[in-house]
């Protein structure tokens, strides 16, 4: 259904590109109606152009909080062509058919990056412009809706195509837009309003995304997919690339898996290895080339094409140390000149500069289709006051400042997780497995593999209680001197007693960490 | 900051509860504008209502469409009380101050659930209402905003707490409920529009929940967490729970896990169990109960404490093997009087009927605080033309159906999935785990432990290429003859010739299953 546009209704708070619909509209002679901001630009392009107050008789008023809010322009956009009842009240009335609807919204979200000022942020609350864009989009069959600068080439083409008109499929994509475009608004609206008054938990709740980059394709070749920014700042994720192919669904799952454990460590270098979701290697050391050697060998095998963050800089030692391995991304807190030039030498490596990434994630939903879980994010390793020493042996202060780190650690690895630190690094991590003892099987394999000279003395970390003795017997008898775990079995006594009796400390923290 | 209410403007779709409404506004000498519907039903109960076409002097007209569109509505919500210009503008006018907004919508979703006509679900898009929420929302500083039947109870409290008014605090968290009602509701319009024209990836895109219920705590008693509903019908979530606790974060984490999987498979009796959102037993057989017992068998150790979901009705028989073993959480298709009546005997057992679980997810999206990802949904198994198979040895075509069921259980388990099956049930599964070579090991090491005697001549799936041959060497010692894998490794000569020396089969599917 081809229809010629006759009067156009125009309110944007962003000018940029307007010059071009402009002229497409002069081309086509069509009317334009317009009001405030946008009409003083139209004029001043030297554009013919109608006020809105002028049109519908009414002036605008309270600082143009009410200009558009008049029946002659809703009963314009909304009156339904094909019914002669809606054309018999339109001529009764004297009001005229709006076919097109050219509308961008209030910065709101610009004003909450950029502002504290609460009324300031209240106030940039778009109410008439929502209300043409969803009526617009309501009468698709008729009207046509803009709300995005960045679809003007596309709608100049459409109207130039079709002789000053547009066709329903065009018309009903942008309607659906024009919708998603509302419910970003609003949505962004609701969660600024929930931040405020922190409420986690509303009894209805959106997640809004901006687009980011559309990717060759999801876990598998198979699936399509796409990143999505969901951030009032929409425009940036945060993440530089400088160098190698463009990132993959699981380069980004790897990725912010790495930020988030390497986030959570502060003061000391750190260096966090991620393969296939799960952490294979992290460690820290005032030396920070020494942070990012340690982590490789916790897990070389499993290092191997994997992604590695860096809470550092890179400089031109550690980038040869990098270039000794195949990994697939490198993210850090810069790159020096020479760093970079080093690195550069491998041209599918993605080098990523993470200075401006920040995190923002108060809760965390996981979505099922139908429904989705929300929960706060796990942001305690434990509570000092809630640390208890089981055992007769107490562990020393060293000791104790290593469980801190190893714990952390633990966290983030998923389903039954056992950590093995030694030295502020990861020797041996056991995750994934329906049954605890196997990950403790597993943890202490890949000790024994890789880092067989430090297993002795080392600390273990547990997400969750050990049901049974044999699970710390396993790491007993692998050298662990020291075990860290939330503790609340029905057989804590047999565990206390099993540790008591290999002579090593066992540390309850009451804070279980499972992570699935 | 305390507001005495003068007038009040209603409009409603749903009318339930207004009576106890209309008698509190009547005690406080509130008057009341209203239109269409509302005005009708606030008549019939004997209240006094002035019509909003004879308060703004404008005949309502295009069917509705347009009523509360009109500037002495939208002033009377908008203007800042605090104003002098705003008042000298509102008297001018001869406007009056509307201090309470009470507004629900037109059920779009009901529509939309109960409905075909593409014009109909379209036709009940709310633009007045939404419009009179969104200026009534902003405007709290001034105005009181009710937009849930629920909220009555509070309202009818606080006014008569306050006189016939209401204070900031109430107004500003009821301005929260309401955009959050507006972006609820302005995204489930725009993930239609998306729907009905297949755009999975929309530049902008909202996701929308309905809490469903709030739980205990999250993964871990230190965070906090709710459920909510996604889905155009937000009441249902479709698991009838019949006996047992309150759902835990992780139960229904294993119960999405598991009913995924269940769903997956067709025509057969079919049992999943699911320990720390893997899977730890699958089974098909024709004889329900053998599923049962078979999917058990798998890992016993693993099923303790889990999460079983069965695609058929249980019978008394079932039930009492049920009873013999502990476990969390059964979902059934249904059961039996007598088979409840047993299960029931365990009062922590939550026992769910699933008969009128939908699954309803074409994409997937995993969230990461400032980003998430969206993908499409795994959804194929392979493409039985890609099937190849590359050994000397071809298998059977019993052999066949066998690889189809063990590579689709593949698709599940995640990060480097190994799964060993006999007569479609596993009997090993490795997952979880940075190294093919690892999974290999811990699924044989279970199906050694547990399944002795069926691995000979078992089946094995891996869900991405072998990149040695030292994972399917180990495959192969254990006794599998049967090996099913994407293939595309620049190693698959030497995977291949291994299994030629060995004389099993070997099939490349060409399609991988990465799941994180």
């Amino acid at each position: 259904m081809f229809r010629k546009i006759k009067n156009a209704l125009i309110s944007v708070s962003d000018k940029e590109g307007l010059i071009d619909v402009l002229k497409v509209l002069k081309k086509n002679k069509i009317n334009i109606i317009s009001s405030g901001g946008t009409y003083k630009a139209i004029k001043s392009l030297r554009f013919k152009c109608e006020e809105v107050s002028s049109y519908t008789g009414f002036n605008e008023m309270l600082d143009g909080r009410v200009k558009t809010l008049h029946p002659k322009i809703h009963a314009g956009i909304l009156f339904d062509r094909s019914n002669k009842k809606h054309y018999k009240q339109m001529i009764k009335q004297d009001f005229k058919p709006i076919d097109l609807v050219i509308v961008n919204f209030y910065p709101f979200q610009k004003v909450v990056i950029n502002s504290k000022n609460k009324d300031k942020i209240i106030e940039n609350i778009d109410i008439g412009g929502p209300t043409m864009v969803r009526a617009a989009a309501k009468n698709f069959k008729n009207v046509l809706i803009i709300t995005d600068k960045s679809d003007y080439e596309s709608f100049i083409k459409e109207v130039n195509k079709n002789k000053g008109g547009s066709t329903l499929k065009y018309r009903e994509y942008m309607s659906s837009k024009a919708f998603g475009t509302t419910a970003y608004y609003d949505s962004i609206v609701s969660n600024w309003f929930n931040d405020t008054l922190k409420i986690d938990f509303p009894e209805k709740k959106t997640f809004f995304g901006k687009k980011f980059s559309q990717l060759r394709y999801g876990e598998n070749p198979h699936q399509k997919a796409s990143l999505y920014i969901s951030s009032y700042n929409d425009e940036e994720l945060g993440l530089n690339k400088l160098n190698g192919k463009e990132l993959s669904y699981n380069n980004y799952n790897d990725i912010f898996s790495s930020l988030d454990i390497l986030l959570s460590i502060k003061k000391m270098p750190a260096t966090v290895i991620i393969k296939h979701a799960n952490p294979c290697g992290v460690s820290c050391n005032k030396i920070a080339i020494k942070s990012f050697v340690n982590a490789f060998l916790s897990d070389p095998v499993s290092a191997f094409g994997g992604v590695i963050a860096c809470n550092y800089k890179i400089n031109e030692k550690i980038a040869k140390e990098i270039n000794k391995n195949f990994i697939e991304v490198i993210l850090a807190k810069g790159f020096n000149e020479k760093a970079l030039k080093i690195l550069k030498k491998k041209k599918n490596l993605r080098i990523i500069d993470i200075s401006k990434y920040k995190k923002n994630n108060r809760v965390l939903n996981k979505n099922f289709g139908n429904s989705f879980l929300i929960q706060n994010k796990d942001e305690i390793i434990y509570n000092k006051k809630d640390l208890r020493c089981v055992t007769k042996i107490k562990p020393t202060k060293a000791e104790l400042r290593e469980i801190e780190f190893a714990y952390n650690i633990c966290k983030y690895v998923k389903s039954n997780a056992i950590v093995l630190t030694k030295d502020f690094s990861t020797i041996g991590i056991g995750a994934g497995q329906p049954s605890r003892l196997d990950s403790c099987k597993l943890a202490t394999q890949k000790a024994f593999k890789f880092r067989k000279k430090s297993i002795r003395n080392c600390i273990a970390a547990s997400d969750a209680f050990f049901p049974f003795a044999d699970g710390i017997k396993t790491l007993i008898s692998a050298g662990v001197s020291v075990i860290v775990q939330p503790g609340g079995s029905i057989r804590d006594k047999e565990v206390i007693d099993a540790a008591n009796k290999a002579k090593i400390k066992m540390i309850f923290t009451k804070t279980r960490h499972f992570n699935h």
